[in-house]
Order: C-alpha cells, then structure tokens, then sequence
C-alpha cells in the first residue's frame, strides 16, 4: 500500500483528477472448481486451487484429493505424488493450497482432474477432535448441535446452494410481475397476529430507558410507568403485513422476504423462533380466487427454478434424505392445478373420512397437522386450497363474507407439510374494520391502520409463505431445522 | 368458487389426474400506467386504470386527473366529460377506477391520455382531514410522522421505486460474482461489535420463560437465576459478520443482505435502531487492497444500476433535494479511482489541516463525522479508504499488523456520509486470536468463534456497508430516515 505523504498530497491531488475515468483497477479474482469442471477445452496454464479437503485416498506413489471450494457439490480430484506430499499431514476437512495442471480424467466419474506439482496446508483439521468424520453420513439430528461446522458438511453446503437460488428465484418472481420489494420492520408496535407470541425486545443498557424518559417531549411521564427505549414497547415482527398494507395506499402490488418470529414453546420439526416469509400484497384485488392464482404461479415457479439451477445439490437429498413418495409430491407441486375447497367441505370431508384422528374435526374449530396431512393425501398427494374459514379462526384484518360467519382467507395445504401460505383479502370497509378492532381493543394500539381505510382505500389482499417449509417440501427435508444456516429454537441460540 | 361435493370426490379425483398438466390457469393481471405510457402504438380498446388521483384540474365541461398507481413516477392524465363525472366527488388522493379510450395527447409532457367514459370513486379522501395536500412539496421531516400515509407522496414512492431498484442491483452484484447469499440470524447470543449496543429479546409471555426452565435438559438451573427463553441471554443482531465467517470455512465468497440493531440514544440523520446492512466475506483473501477493490466495485456497480434503473425518480431528487454539489459527488462516486491512505496519514493530514474541529484529532482516537468529512473534501469531494487503524479501535476479529499495534482493517469515506462501509482481515491464526479473546472474556461467551480457526482455517476477510448510507449518497437525502419505509429511532416506533 503506497504511503500517503502529506507534502506531495496537492500535486497528487491533480494527478487524482486527471485520473477520473471508468476503468476499474485490478480485479480481484480466483479460480474456482465448480468453472474448471465445466471447461470445455484443457489448457496448459498452471493453475492454483485452494479448498477444502472432502476425500484422501493414500497409495504407494500417489495420493487423491478431492476437493471443495463451495462453488458446487462437485469435488476436484487432485493427484498428488509422493514427492510433493512428502512431510505434509493432509488430512480430511484441511484447507490447502493445490497448484498445478488440468489433464483428462482417467478414472471415472470426472472429466478432469489436477496433477499438483505443489501443495500447502492453509489450515489443518485434527482428524480426532473433528466432529465430522471422513465418508460418514451424519444423521441431521447430529449436524444440528454443531452449527458453526456445519457448512463444512456436503449436504449443508448443498442446502445452502440451493437455498440461494430459492432466495433469488423468488426475487425473479416478483421483480418480473413488476411487484415493488419493501423492506417491512422488524421491530414494530403492532401484533399483527393478535397471538400474543412475540418477542419483547429491549435496550441492553438500562440508562438507555432513563435518557430516553427524560427527554420525553411530553414531559409528563409519572414516576413507577413501565420505560421503554421507543416510549411505548416494541416487539419482533410476526409478520409484516400491516406494513405492507401501507403500501397498497400508493403501489399496486408489493411484496417482502425477510425474518419473523414467533414466541411460542414449540420444538417440533415445523416450527422455529425465527424464520423467513415471504409475503405480498396486491391492491384491487376482489377474489381469493385471484390471489390464489398468484400463490401458486408463486409456488410453482420457484420450485421449478429451484430444481432447475442446483440439479445435482438437489439430488443429494433425493437420493439420501426425501422419502419414496417424495418425486410423485414435488410433481403434483409444479405440474398440477391445484384443487380448492372450502373450509366447510373440508370438515365433512375430514368427518366422512373414517380416519381416527387425535382431535376430532367440528366446524369451528382449526385444521391441525393431522387434518391438513389427510386433505392432502385425499387429494392425490397433492397441494390444494381450503377458502372461506369461520372468521373466529383468523385474524381481524381478514374480509369478512355476507354470509356473516365466514372470511375471505384461505390457506395453502401441500403434502408432507401442512399450511404453506396463509392468505386473505383484507377488510377495506372502514365501519366494518372499525367495529371488529372496537371488539378487540386494537383502536388504540394500532389507530394509523383504521386510517389506512379513510384516504383512498380500495379491496386488497395478499399472502405470507413460509419460506423454509417451502424449501422442506422442495427438498423432503425432515425439520425445519435443516434448512436454514442458523435455526432458533426453544433453549437453542448458542451461536 | 365451486363447491366441493363430498360424493362426487372420488370420481372427480379421477378427473383431477387427468388434469395434471403443465397449464397455468387464468392469470391475474392488470393494466398498469407504467405500459400505457409506453406503448408505442394506440389501440381502440377500452381500457381500465384503477389509481390514486395526484392532481384535479376543473374546467366549464372537462375535468383533468393525473392518475398514479406506483408503476412509475409519471402520471396518466385523465379527461373526464362533465357527464361522467356529475355528482362524483374526485378529491385529491381519492382512489379510483376509470375506464375508457387511450388517444394521442393535444397538451404538452405527455405522448398519450385517457378519454374517460366511466369513472368510479374506490375510496374517497376527504381533503379537510387528509395530511398532505394537493400541489404542495411536505418537507421531509414533516412526512416522517406520518409513516402509515409517506408512500402516497410523490417522493416516498419514487424512494421506495428507487431502494427496490438498488435492492436488486446489489443482488445482481454478488450473484454474477458466485458469492453465495447467506440468511445469518438475527437473534444470536453473541456481541459482534463488543459494544454493547444491543436490544435484548425476551417472550411476551413470561411463562415461556418457566416452562423453558422447567424441561431444561440438565436441570441444574438454581432458583433466582435469570431466566431466558433461549437458556441465555439473546440479542438482536448488530452485524452478521461472525455467522458469514463461518461460511468461509466451506464457501469461497459469501454475502448477507438484512436488518441489524443498535440500541444507541442517537436521534440524528445518520442513525437508526434499525437499518440494513449488505455484509460480504471472502475466504482466501490475504491483502486490503483487494478488499478495497470488492468494495469499490460494489459501490460503483449498485450506484450506477440504481441511477440507470430509475432515472425519473432520482431526477425527482436531483432537483428538488440534493444540494447543487451532489451532481459531482454522484460523478465522483461512480467514475474514480477511490484514494487510499492510512489512518496515520490521515491523522497527521487533520493536524496539519488548519481546520478549526470540535474534536482535535490525535492518533489512537477514533475518526468523528467532522473529520471524516473533512478527509473526502480534501481528495476532492470523493470517496476515500482508511486503512490500518490503532487495533483498539477495532473490533477483536481485526488482524494483526505485523507493527503490533495498528491491525489490517479499513473504512471507506464518503463526501455527505462518512463512514460507508467498515472492513478488515479476520484474525485467521488461533493463537493471537485466543489471546485477543481471553483478554476480553470472549472464550466463555463465543467458544464456537474459536473452533472455526481450529479446523481447516484459512486467511479471510470481509466489509459491512450501510444499505440507508449508499441510499442517502446515492440521492443526496438529508436523513436515512427518509430512505427506509418504516425508520426507527429513539422514542419512534408507532407503526
């Protein structure tokens, strides 16, 4: 790095403009395995690799490495003879520096491989502290107490390839249909979901509360009333749809894809303290047969993507993790219309069914994982809709129907996973939403959103997926767990 | 919706199989004023547009609207007979559906216009009590107390056009490079920082608390000690560094894009409790330079796209609030090779500066706003890097020199903001990093943060750039609290 020197800084300072253009300086670039694999030709250049080592295999002159940069599932092998290995401890999970040249593979299962005239421990692994061992399947109950290794194992790598092309895939989505991506709070007043289980978050520094009280613009706090960092307290997110209904006073259709939470004693494969939803919001929007329509276009196209950029990271929880049925479900997920039923015919159904479920369906009461297990396979194994619950079963902001009991919501029911996507139009009738938030005691906690309805309202509606169980289904992973870098249970945030 | 019979479902199941195709179903869609306007050709179709009414013009027999729907900044211009619009009242704001005929236009600044034959009020807006009002430009701060209704103004919904726009562009940065996007958490039981600036998270409901106890798997846990949700103190994440960190021990290139938290009492333009951070970390990467050149590129690369994506709304901002030096700024920002110097120089260049600041700069004191400013006036309005600062004003994870005492981290300056991004090469080597730990009593709290130099290490290093920082640059913004949906700030969490 060249020294600044101060003396010379005004004659540079004009060297400095004359130099203001467009060209960029050196571009920092590395080779990576996943572009060597894919070559079409082999040229002579001596090439450096540096990654991790997922397989040795020692022989007399010879050792083979296969290595892994993250860039795919595919590992390079490299040929290391015993004259360059000599002394060098290359162990199962190092980091190393290889260089040397591509040749044609003789061996199968790769095209090309490197012959190293060179090779340098990075970093070493000792192969008996490791908690992961060489050629070994770990059960996924065991990676998921080891957090911060975990990446380093084939299919959390692969499950964060493909969560990544999931991520973007759903950004196509959106951004090709002209949706506006909004970045909704976390942090908020509000409890969208009327559930109760949200996180309370607060300053670390107590002194905080004190300043912030004592400049209270009003002045009138009393003494022994609960302080709060934002004067009033301030929870996690359930979920941002209220504020993306602010949005749907100026944008037509908006959509987000971030973090929430939820506060409830739950350690199930389905649940998690912190998740990621997406969710989006159309104005003018009548029917939930529309909004339908735009959930499964939704659904369909970023599983099929999905598929479609990580083949073979898929494969891996094809081959080793989804059970039998789970090719015929991921199918009828992209290739099928899915079917819709109202919430009425689904209790008769569930009723009818002969099957001895744990909780008896009523009329009335909520779909648990049992039921929504059953509509699914009595489908074909199959996505489908169930529309118009009883409005005692959904939120506030749910339309209400003419029929006086029912609302316009409708739930997402797919095989193996139970609710994906939970949706309905909001109710954009300002007496009507008023005398529901009366009932509820929420005029007072959430006034600004009754006065969404007083200046230009119009029908809206809109849906909240959940992101990791759409990866679950993609996938047929078994937790929730498996499917996000850092998973945040009851009793678990140790990283 | 067709009601699901119960008897017929099995022969209709039939049916449903044979339907298992490839076909998508009608798909919801809707004119929007953004393609109208770009239509190259007029058809005689009629048209529906439904939108918020920006301006009413009345004339003896004609009424002119400009309608907006958040497709785009511009407006459509409506003409409505007297006969059609008899007895309606069309306020400004008021929500609407028009219908009608597209022709050329006769007025200057638009190419076509909508004769209308039908016009229907969605929502009214009565404009005694509406906030904004028509033909007026609200100050920016007069707009951040209205939060629920800042999107209906022209500004708030071209920013928030805009933040979409360059949402993407980073996106787009990072995935044509193969960096890999990583979801890190935002509840994490570790101090990136060592600040202590944090939010703390803890259930609502305090019997989450009990009952988290009371199935604690060891059991141990003595009455009168604190109890938590997770088993131990939880925070919201100021900086997902640590967790990518942990991905540079399987991927090459990694990257984050999400909110982070600081509980500070800062109420000023350049503060928020919450705001989004862009966070990248590159294993193998051994020099600051050419982490400055990932950065550099970055900044360029998102400013560029952002301006080229959305130049009427920018130029809404060019005129109207950026200061008359910000067109330069923007220049230099894109087009400039960014300067370099050390922190060392830039110290001695504030002493030696002749400027009269609040703080006397020292070496081993931390940079403020002041001389940060300062520091990108001198290289001549543009941006500048920082690099190798004193280690105790660094973060633990910072690197070394090889001088003992500065460590390899560097910021990168901008005119209007300061601070942009913060960077460093992580301390890769167990030893120095054990010992940096235990001097802070870091062992006991991120044990995990250690293990990843234990197996198969490697040199890395990475930045975290303030996503409302390059908004407020890219726009010349007074406040990040004007290019984030929903800002909070001490004593500011309505919505």
């Amino acid at each position: 790095m060249s020294r600044f020197n101060f003396n010379t800084f005004f004659h540079r300072h004009v060297l400095f403009y004359k130099n203001c253009n467009k060209q960029i300086r050196r571009r920092y670039s590395v080779d990576n395995i996943k572009t060597l694999l894919s070559k079409q030709e082999i040229s002579n250049n001596e090439i450096t690799i540096r990654g991790w080592v997922k397989g040795v295999r020692q022989y007399k002159e010879l050792t083979f490495l296969h290595l892994n940069d993250g860039s795919g599932p595919q590992h390079l092998q490299v040929i290391v003879p015993l004259t360059v290995s000599a002394n060098k401890e290359i162990t199962f999970g190092s980091c190393v520096e290889v260089k040397g040249k591509l040749i044609e593979s003789i061996g199968q299962g790769q095209k090309v491989e490197l012959v190293s005239d060179s090779i340098d421990i990075i970093g070493p692994c000792n192969n008996l502290e490791f908690p992961f061992k060489a050629g070994r399947r770990h059960p996924a109950s065991y990676s998921r107490d080891i957090l911060h290794l975990r990446p380093k194992t084939n299919f959390f790598s692969a499950l964060l390839r493909i969560r990544n092309a999931a991520s973007m895939a759903v950004h196509n989505f959106f951004q090709a249909e002209d949706f506006v991506f909004i970045h909704t709070p976390v942090l908020t007043s509000s409890d969208c979901e009327g559930a109760c289980e949200m996180f309370i978050a607060q300053p670390l520094k107590s002194d905080l509360l004190t300043s912030s009280d004592s400049e209270n613009e009003t002045g009138t706090e009393k003494d022994g009333e609960p302080k709060y960092f934002f004067r009033q307290p301030s929870y996690l997110t359930v979920s941002g749809q209220l504020h993306l209904e602010v949005m749907t006073g100026a944008f037509t259709k908006v959509y987000n894809f971030g973090p929430a939470f939820r506060a409830e004693n739950s350690i199930g494969s389905f649940h998690l303290s912190e998740f990621y939803m997406i969710e989006a919001e159309l104005a003018f929007i009548e029917s939930i047969e529309d909004l339908s329509t735009v959930m499964e276009r939704l659904v369909k196209f970023t599983v099929q993507k999905t598929l479609d950029s990580c083949p073979e990271d898929v494969s891996l929880f094809q081959k080793f993790v989804a059970t039998s049925k789970h090719k015929g479900i991921l199918k009828n997920i992209t290739e099928c219309n899915y079917e819709r039923m109202t919430y009425t015919d689904a209790i008769n159904i569930l009723k009818k069914s002969g099957e001895k479920f744990e909780y008896t369906p009523e009329w009335g009461c909520d779909l648990k994982k049992e039921h929504e297990m059953y509509l699914t396979k009595v489908v074909g194994d199959a996505p489908v809709f169930v529309t118009d619950y009883p409005a005692q079963l959904k939120p506030f902001y749910a339309r209400r129907n003419n029929d006086g009991i029912t609302v316009s919501a409708l739930d997402l029911l797919v095989p193996g996973i139970g609710e994906l996507c939970g949706s309905s139009l909001r109710e954009e009738r300002a007496d009507v939403l008023e005398s529901v938030m009366k009932k509820l005691n929420l005029l007072e906690q959430i006034p600004w959103y009754l006065e969404l309805r007083k200046f230009g309202s119009c029908p809206h509606g809109g849906f909240g997926l959940g992101f990791e169980r759409l990866l679950m289904a993609t996938l047929g992973a078994e937790s929730l767990k498996d499917v996000i870098p850092f998973p945040r249970w009851p009793r678990n945030c140790r990283t």
